[in-house]
């Protein structure tokens, strides 16, 4: 009754509704819930056509969009791993691919294959657009730690250091200006004592 | 210390967080709970990704995906108006309107004028990407509901005459192919028992 491309296509979208149901550490400004991750792909694409003109080289806004909403739909299969969990982060890779190639994997080969592409596109970091895509998904847990004076950070004991560490070249490389405003957020923050020296 | 465009950049960020905590009538696909207004944004973004080859012209995906992200961003203020609802839908858009000028407002007046553009656009219905991103978001509703046995129509005695009458016109005219398969969607939804008669 219902032609076979289009069922393939029905089937990836109700599976992906999952994506609503995978929390994240990072609270919402509001402080009053986790946040999840569907929820904060939709922030990141907002983020791309507000920030985007702050990229190091110009992107194709749409194009760096499309990498934001797909980036982690694995996480269905693999969870979120939480950005300061290095035993986590260790075995995030393989655990990651098995999940792209499974959800993935219910689309039309030609679909399967262009959403897999992206995936790879933003986890390589090698395109203008997979930069700034990258420099979005670490600015934003960053504005929402602040926001809730350090809720996140703190009940992690999570450092400036490590956030430094784990930001700095990706958010730097990607635009300097955004950068720089980090770094003012992290003072402000270590002098309010959200973050620890 | 922090340049004024890039201040109000920000606030406008932080702002739309609060998209995140607008509950839909909706359920998700697992019934587990009522799904949120940033998610479901979220969602339609990879239905236009994924279904725009069924769009009756032919569609900017790019564009159609800026859409269907900043058009509920109104329901901050506006709150989500219950499809079913007709006294809610009279008031309904002076309530967006005004919303729309505050949260768009926050941002620097060339990016104001660019969402708010996007957000008429959406709402005229008078582009091709304008009339697809209507059609899924008329069309994820219906997924939800069927998926989660009529849940969110039963709860609001909701028949089928009314959401042929509110879905078909703008369905229909987005994207012939998609009206085909909800016409088979509502017979089954029918026969089980989901839709009343």
């Amino acid at each position: 009754m219902i032609d076979p491309r289009l069922r393939q296509q029905i089937d990836f979208i109700l599976e992906i509704d999952r994506l609503k149901e995978i929390t994240r550490r990072t609270y919402l400004a509001s402080g009053n819930r986790r946040e999840n991750t569907a929820e904060h792909s939709w922030h990141l694409a907002m983020l791309v056509m507000v920030l985007g003109e702050y990229a190091a080289e110009p992107i194709d806004v749409g194009h760096t969009m499309k990498l934001v909403l797909v980036h982690d739909i694995v996480e269905i299969d693999a969870g979120d791993t939480f950005a300061y969990d290095t035993d986590g982060n260790n075995s995030k890779s393989k655990r990651e691919t098995a999940a792209a190639d499974r959800i993935f994997g219910l689309l039309p080969p030609d679909q399967a294959q262009s959403m897999r592409a992206l995936w790879d596109e933003f986890e390589a970091r090698a395109t203008p657009e997979a930069r700034f895509a990258n420099v979005v998904d670490r600015l934003m847990p960053m504005l929402h730690n602040f926001y809730t004076d350090g809720k996140g950070w703190s009940e992690h004991g999570v450092t400036i250091d490590r956030v430094v560490e784990r930001n700095q070249t990706i958010v730097a490389e990607g635009s300097p200006v955004l950068w720089d405003f980090v770094e003012h957020l992290l003072k402000v923050a270590i002098a309010k004592g959200y973050l620890k020296a």
